[in-house]
């Protein structure tokens, strides 16, 4: 049966409360819109723009909450790396383990990932030509790994902007599933001096016409309140719009997937 | 009633002939689908990378051949003018007059337009933020003219290569109605050495994308036999395509229309 | 002898007056420093941002006061043309016919300058690749002129900001001498609102980086209160730093001129 | 006294008489001209396109190698580091750790290699303005480490494709001193399939232009065959060109510094 992923949570592991509260509305409203759902988290944020901006609540404690919450869900879990030491730990908590953008070319990190033997998520890098992203495929399918992704979110168009090519998710999608970041697709980096700015009025257009393409799933951050959000406030979608932008979305990636294969 | 207008034809005023095949197959399966159609040739292809290429058969037999379709056809007529003296002979034959993307910013040449009464349509500069060009639609009201609505083409993200910017679609719609023009969206300014080259394959993902944001129109070239036209062959649509193409399309347009009001 | 030839002026004409303080004051430090001098000033600005701002004080008064500047300081004169009925009327007066970037494709215009047989000095467009603009050459020496030379203003990177690629440089100087616009390529389009901003602060850098290249001139717009001036102001030297401007200018344009030919 | 350093070397440590031939004969020709010489070798090419291309000759061998060539030609040494665990280890022998381009947000690198006490050389990425390069430098500062530069090499001009936006040397020059990278400003990233690829023949023009603005040092990667090179043939200086290169650059560096102070 032929389904879109949606993997969605709050940016960071900010608690337990916090993460149960997202995590069991959004997987109420992903069944019901047909979606199946993955917990996301960040375990530490570790490219902020300054360092004087939030990080971790600890990664042990992190991926502890992280656990718990994929426990009293019953979800598969996803969450981001930055260095290959990481890979076999967090690989013993999440199902999926994400390379974060920047990321996309680090040869040993993509290694570690994939010999975990869970599955791997590669975001496009805002530097990378999409057809370029087959490398980042091929590495982890040379280590014996054929459960990998890739996500778009976003190209670099000049400075502190970033624009959704969307030509780049039919090219990906020849070398692996493609899923699309709603909430990073309309980050401004950088865009606020110290930290990074953000655009949430365009995140139901982007999403519907990157559902429109014909994709296999999404990726979106949620906070009930995105102000008091401890990173991406400015980008991510209020929970309390997380149902309806569901709902929407099935119905977009349903017209997307009818008309994916429509050449001329 | 809401109804999406399709601007479509052959780039240039080929011939009588070609255009009335285009015109009439055209118009049938516009109004099949639900599309107000208006036809579309240029009488003039007055900035060819190269001044080998073809240009045109005559501005006063390409207006002439022009006025004979839209008469034939019973169907209004959009044609591009390039310098202010030829806005009020052009005006006499056709319904629309467009300003092409490098124009965009002359004021002469959109007051002149404005000045016809007639309905004009601008499109955005591949240099022109988004947001800019509600400087051009001021230039027409100004000039006493409300007809007036905005046409998304690609902007230029790096050498030989167009980007289509989704987010333009929502953010000139607040300016006046939008147009996404699928020919010129994947188009490689220069790539072929002395010529443009094109992406056609990627017209059905990018058409479906701009729909899916909500947006008030199409404009489409297309040709019986895209490698023998005299422009533009590479980005075409295919004559035997359309039919299908814009059955897809207005799927994609209802479901952006829906949406379009959809904010986070 | 080699020397590299300075195209400075106000912006526009804004009247006798300026004209000659400017012109009188420039053209002595041009010469004082080896620059071969030509008066530039615009006649129209065509292609403002927004229709409120300052264009001319009309074509026939703004030629006029062109002549008698050009005589009275004996130097002679650039002025751009944005329609090719003016070309001919310009020409009469001046003795380079310059075209504006947004219409560095537009045929008629080209050719029309071309026919004048006065000197053509065609801009790079911000959307076009440094290679591509041997077309526009191509359609110059095609009508009989050989008298034809390119200019770098700037590439869009993103929205409201241009970027100089120096590789244009040495791409362009392959198809015919090349002057280095510093006033225009620190512009910020549209960067103010309804008007463009600037970035003067980068102006001695970029010209020394492009002098150092090895190049044939410059162009400059300058004015005695920038803040006044009627367009381009945050971009402008101001008249006072010319002197120092030149100077520097002169330096770094011989060693770029010593080491042009060095390649590995 | 006010001198420009020069880090050069080949690409990667492909052998101890590969780097002797290429240390001594460039640590003389820089003491000539009146460079500060860091030798440069990479340990690993932890980032290559494909993971069939060549990474290393193994980590333990390329530092004993680097600790040798240091010792014998009597220079300091820089190598860049791409996860926090090398840089404890690396800065046992080397004086400077590079952080690279694409890992120039990673707060953990920073640390790593603020804490070793050596000097730290961060290199903007592809996709960071150049303002945003203040935070990468107080990263390293807060860890109590004032030994820091920052590098320029090319920002994304559309895919493939890196152009150097001169403005960023000044606006870098506020926060750390300044290297302008000749090598990978030239890289294009990809351009080869598989690899990415190179434009050797700008080098000379883009060294000069930025040393016209006014830095602190350069980067160079040079190679006795640059065809045999294991990795960045397409980009390198030839061997034989660096001493007529390295003459050219001191002079351009001269002029540019004399007017690093001149604004207007």
């Amino acid at each position: 049966e032929d389904r879109p992923v949606l993997f969605a949570g709050p940016c960071a592991v900010e608690s337990f409360d916090i993460c149960m509260e997202i995590g069991s509305k959004t997987k109420e409203w992903a069944e019901r819109n047909g979606f199946s759902y993955v917990f996301k988290a960040s375990f530490d944020k570790a490219n902020r723009t300054s360092s004087n901006s939030f990080r971790s609540i600890g990664m042990d404690k992190s991926l502890e909450v992280l656990q718990r919450v994929g426990k009293e869900l019953d979800v598969p879990l996803v969450t981001d790396i930055h260095e290959s030491y990481q890979a076999k730990d967090v690989a013993e908590v999440v199902d999926v383990l994400q390379i974060p953008a920047f990321l996309c070319r680090q040869t040993d990190l993509l290694l570690a990932a994939a010999e975990t033997g869970k599955a791997v998520k590669i975001k496009r890098g805002q530097f990378m030509a999409p057809e370029d992203m087959q490398y980042a495929v091929s590495k982890v399918r040379a280590a014996g790994n054929d459960n990998v992704c890739l996500t778009e979110r976003g190209y670099s168009l000049g400075y502190h902007n970033l624009v959704v090519d969307m030509r780049s998710l039919p090219t990906m999608r020849q070398y692996a599933p493609v899923v699309f970041d709603v909430t990073h697709s309309v980050q401004q980096p950088g865009g606020q001096g110290g930290s990074s700015g953000g655009q949430r009025q365009f995140a139901p257009f982007l999403a519907r016409a990157a559902a429109a393409t014909g994709i296999d799933g999404f990726f979106i951050e949620t906070h009930p309140e995105p102000s008091k959000a401890l990173s991406d406030g400015p980008n991510l979608v209020p929970l309390d719009k997380m149902e309806g932008f569901l709902e929407m979305l099935k119905e977009a990636w349903e017209m997307g997937r009818k008309y994916a294969d429509f050449s001329v």
